[in-house]
C-alpha cells in the first residue's frame, strides 16, 4: 500500500513537496484554508511532471493519490510523514504543529521555515521531539537539497527515517548539526541578497547587471563544486593555503559592505585548509581542474541548446565566426562536405568511443545543413512542410574518439518532387567512419503525408542530383543488414 | 594577418587569458618572470583544449602563434590588446603599465584585478586614458563573464573597442558605469566568504556541508538565472513586491552575520521591482518557472552523466527505484521488452517530434540492457571484449513527442559464436514508432578482431536464439532502404 504525505500548506513550497512525494508513489493530503490552493497546487504539479521524469532513466513509480483535505486532521490521519510550509510566522506554526500532534503525535514532522531554528518550533509543543527543520529549495521537485536541523530535543531515530523518506522521493537531506538562524544556505543567500540592495540603491548596478555577473561567471562553478572545492583549485598545486593567503587579507577591505568579519589567523586558515582536505583531498588540482572543466562544458552546452544565459553568448560567437569565415560555393561535382563536428565528452560510451546514436546525429546535423542549402530551412519548417526521415541504413567502419575531428558529406543518390534518397559519408581525416544511406520524404505535416516539394527548393535541389549522377554508386547503397559483401 | 595579444603575467588567470585568445586565431605573447611560467601557461593551455572547442559548433579558426617574451617591452610591442594578470599589488601594477605605456601608450590595457578600482590603477600613468579593468573568471577559457570597468579618465571609444574585443573570443563584457571596490561579482563572493568563514569558525558546518549546501540547491539556480530573476519567480503571480514584502524584515533578523544592511523602505522596493520588470517583464512567471526548470533539468542530466554532485543523487535515486522494483524474468517465448524511457525535452527536433538519432539511442538502450542480460555487462567490457554494432536499418513508422513513454523489445533474428542479429521495436502505447534491425559482432578489442563469445555468454543467448525462431520474422528484415513494398 502506498505511504502517505500529510503535506499543510498549499503555496509554491508546499505544492513543490506534495509533487515530490505524489510523483515518487505517494499518496498526498494537501491542507491549505486557500480556496485557490486546489488550483496553485495542481500547477506546481503540473510543472513537476513536465520535469521531473525527465531525470529518471527508468520507469517512474504509480502516481500517488493526491486529496485535498477539509481540516488539518484530516491531512494528517494516518501520514506517514508530514510537512508544514505555512507562512513564516511562529504563532502560526506553533498552532498548526498543535493541532497535527493532537491525532499523529509521533508522525515526524517536517518543517520548511527558511530561518526559525528547531528549538523555536518545538516551543510548548506536546511532544518536541518530533518536529525539526526541513528546509528545501525551489523548485522543490528539481532541486535536491533538503537542510535537516534537528535540536537537542529532537529524537535522533527519528531524524534517520525521515533522512531516509527524503531520500527515497530523491532529495539530499543535509544533517546540520548545530541551529542556527536560517540555516547554511540561506545565510549565504541573505549575505548577497543584502550586498545587492547596497549595489541597487547605491546605482552601482541595476537587478539585470547583477543577475548577468552572477550566471555568465561563478554562478556556473556553484552548481557543480560550490565555494571551498572552486577556491582549493584557484590556489592551484599549492592548495587551499595559498588560496587562504592570498585572499585572506581582502577581509579587511571593503570588498562588500558586509564588514563583520571574523579574525584571520593561522587557526581558521588550518581549520579550513584541513577540511578542505579532508574533502577533496582524494583528486589532484589536475583532476579537479578537469571535472569542473568537463561540467562547466556540460552546463554551457545545456544554455546553449536552450539559447539562454551564457548559451546566448556561445550562439552569438559561433554566428560572428561562421560570418567571418563564409562558407564556399560547394563544388557540386563532388559529394558535397556539409557539416563539421567534434567528438564532445558527452558523446562517449563506455568502450571510450562515440556512442553509436551519434553517428546518427552527426548524419542528422549533415542532411540538415544539406536540407537548409536547399532552402529547406527552419523557415521553411514554419510554413508547414517538411523533410522527414523514412528508413535509413548505418554501416560502421572505423571508431572515432574523443575529441577528434569529423566531417560529413552529402551524395544525392535521387531526388524527384516527393522523394531525396542520399548517401551520407562521415569522415575522419582520410578515412570513412561511417556511411548512412537514408530515405526522406517531402511532408505536408499538417495533412500528415507526403506530398511535392515547390519549385523553389527542387530549382536548387535538382541539378544537385543530376550533377550527382556521374558520381561512382557507393557499394553500400541498397545493402540490406547482414548481406553477404 | 593574425592579431596580437599582449599577456603580463603568467598564472592561472594570464595563462587562461592566453589559452583564450590563441585558440580564437590570436597571436599571444606572455611576459613572466618566473622560469615556471612557459610550464604553467602551457598546462592551462592544455585544459584549454580539451575543453574550448567543445563549446563551439562550428570549426574553430587556425590557432594562433604562442611566444615567451623575455621582457614586457617584447611582449607589447605591436599587440592589438593587452591584459595585465599580475599580483594584486597596485605599486607592482603601476610599474607594469608604466613599462608597457613606453612602448604602446595607446593600446587598451585591462586588468585581471579582483579589487582595485579603474582610478587607482590609472595613479600617474603615462596615459590613463588606456587602463581599465576587464575582471575575468576562473576557469577563463570557459567562463564567459567580463566586468569591464572604465573610470572618468578612460576613453569611451577605446573601451568600446575592447569589449568588442573580447566578444570576438567569446566572452561577456559586462559594463560596470560606476567604479567600486570588487566590482560586482567579487563582492558576493567577499559577503559568502566572510559568512562562510563564520561558519566554520564557529563549528556550524565544515567545508564540504558549505559546498553541499551550495551546489546541491541554490548554486543550481544561480548558473541560469542569478538572483532578482530566482526570486521573482519565487515571488509567484505577485511578481517581485510580493517576495520583498515576504522577506524585507529579515534584514534586521541575525540570518547572516554581516549586519550592514540598507535602509528597507518603497523607495528601495520600487528601484528593484522597476528594474524586474524592465529584465523580465516580458516573460510571464509561468514562462520564467518552465524555462528554469527545463535549464535545470540540463544541468542536472548533465551531472547524472558525470556521476558529480547532484547527479549522484539521482543515480543513487535510479538504483533504489531498481532496486524497490525488480525486473520480472523475461518470457522467451515473446520478443523481450528491455528498456522504458521517456522521451526528454532535449530529444525534440524543431519539428517538435523526436529527434532522429534518438531512435537509435533507444534502441541501444534497448540492445544494452539485452547484452548485459546475458553477461556481456560493462565488467565484461573491462576484462577487453564487447559486441560492436557492424549495420543497422531504421524504419521510421510513427512519432515520438515530448514526455511520451515508449519501450524498447528485442527479438533476436539470429545468434552464433560471433554475430548476434536482432530485431528491435521502439513501442508507443500500441502502436510501433520505429523498428532497427542490427547485426552485432563479438570483437577482441585489443586485437581489434571478430573472435568467439565465451560459453557463459552464450550458454545465455542461444537458447533465446532457439525460442525466437518460433516468432514470425518481421517482415521488415532484410530490407534495404527504399526498397518496395
Amino acid at each position: 500500500m502506498a505511504r502517505k504525505a500529510g503535506i499543510i500548506g498549499g503555496g509554491v513550497i508546499g505544492g513543490g513537496w506534495a509533487a515530490r512525494f505524489l510523483l515518487n508513489g505517494w499518496d498526498v493530503a494537501v491542507f491549505d484554508p486557500d480556496p485557490e490552493a486546489p488550483r496553485k497546487v495542481g500547477e506546481v504539479i503540473a510543472n513537476a511532471k513536465r520535469a521531473l521524469p525527465a531525470l529518471s532513466d527508468g520507469p517512474m513509480p504509480p502516481e500517488g493519490k493526491l486529496t485535498f483535505a477539509a481540516t488539518i486532521t484530516e491531512a494528517v490521519e494516518g501520514a506517514d510523514y508530514i510537512q508544514e510550509s505555512v507562512s513564516e510566522r511562529l504563532d502560526l506554526k506553533h498552532r498548526v504543529f498543535a493541532q497535527i500532534q493532537q491525532v499523529a503525535p509521533d508522525t515526524p514532522i517536517g518543517s520548511s521555515t527558511s530561518g526559525f531554528k528547531p528549538s523555536e518550533l518545538q516551543q510548548n509543543a506536546a511532544n518536541p521531539a518530533t518536529i525539526f527543520v526541513a528546509h528545501p529549495f525551489n523548485p522543490v521537485y528539481l532541486l535536491p537539497l533538503a537542510e535537516i536541523v534537528p535540536s537537542a530535543k529532537s529524537d535522533p531515530a527519528l531524524i534517520e527515517g525521515a533522512k531516509e523518506t527524503l531520500r527515497e522521493i530523491g532529495m539530499f537531506p543535509l544533517h546540520i548539526r548545530k541551529e542556527i538562524d536560517a540555516h547554511i544556505a540561506d545565510r549565504f543567500l541573505e549575505a548577497v541578497w543584502r550586498e545587492a540592495l547596497w549595489l541597487v540603491k547605491d546605482g552601482i548596478a541595476t537587478t539585470e547587471e547583477i543577475d548577468e555577473a552572477i550566471r555568465m561567471g561563478f554562478g556556473l562553478r556553484w552548481g557543480q563544486m560550490g565555494l571551498f572545492e572552486t577556491y582549493r583549485i584557484a590556489g592551484g598545486e599549492a592548495g587551499m593555503k595559498h588560496f587562504m593567503a592570498q585572499f585572506g587579507p581582502c577581509l579587511t577591505w571593503p570588498w562588500t559592505k558586509l564588514m563583520d568579519v571574523p579574525e584571520f589567523n593561522d587557526e581558521l586558515v588550518d581549520l579550513i585548509a584541513g577540511q578542505s582536505d579532508a574533502q577533496s583531498g582524494h583528486h589532484s588540482i589536475r583532476e579537479l581542474e578537469r571535472i569542473r572543466d568537463q561540467n562547466l562544458i556540460g552546463f554551457l552546452k545545456v544554455l546553449k541548446d536552450r539559447n539562454w544565459g551564457a548559451g546566448k553568448v556561445l550562439l552569438d560567437h559561433d554566428a560572428r565566426r561562421r560570418q567571418a569565415m563564409p562558407n564556399p560555393t560547394p563544388d557540386h561535382a563532388q559529394p558535397i562536405e556539409m557539416a563539421r563536428l567534434h567528438v564532445l565528452p558527452g558523446w562517449i560510451d563506455y568502450n571510450g568511443h562515440m556512442t553509436e546514436s551519434r553517428y546518427l546525429f552527426a548524419s542528422s546535423e549533415t542532411v540538415d545543413a544539406f536540407l537548409r542549402h536547399i532552402g529547406a530551412d527552419i523557415a521553411y519548417v514554419g510554413t508547414g512542410y517538411s523533410y522527414y526521415t523514412a528508413e535509413t541504413h548505418i554501416m560502421h567502419l572505423g571508431e572515432a574518439k574523443l575529441g577528434e575531428a569529423l566531417t560529413g558529406t552529402v551524395q544525392v543518390l535521387h531526388a524527384d518532387e516527393k522523394r531525396l534518397h542520399v548517401f551520407v559519408r562521415i569522415v575522419k581525416g582520410d578515412s570513412v567512419v561511417a556511411t548512412l544511406e537514408q530515405m526522406l520524404l517531402h511532408v505536408d505535416m499538417k495533412a500528415g503525408k507526403t506530398c511535392a516539394a515547390p519549385a523553389a527548393i527542387l530549382d536548387r535541389l535538382l541539378p544537385i542530383a543530376e550533377a550527382h549522377k556521374a558520381l561512382p554508386r557507393p557499394e553500400a547503397a541498397g545493402r540490406h543488414v547482414g548481406q553477404k559483401k
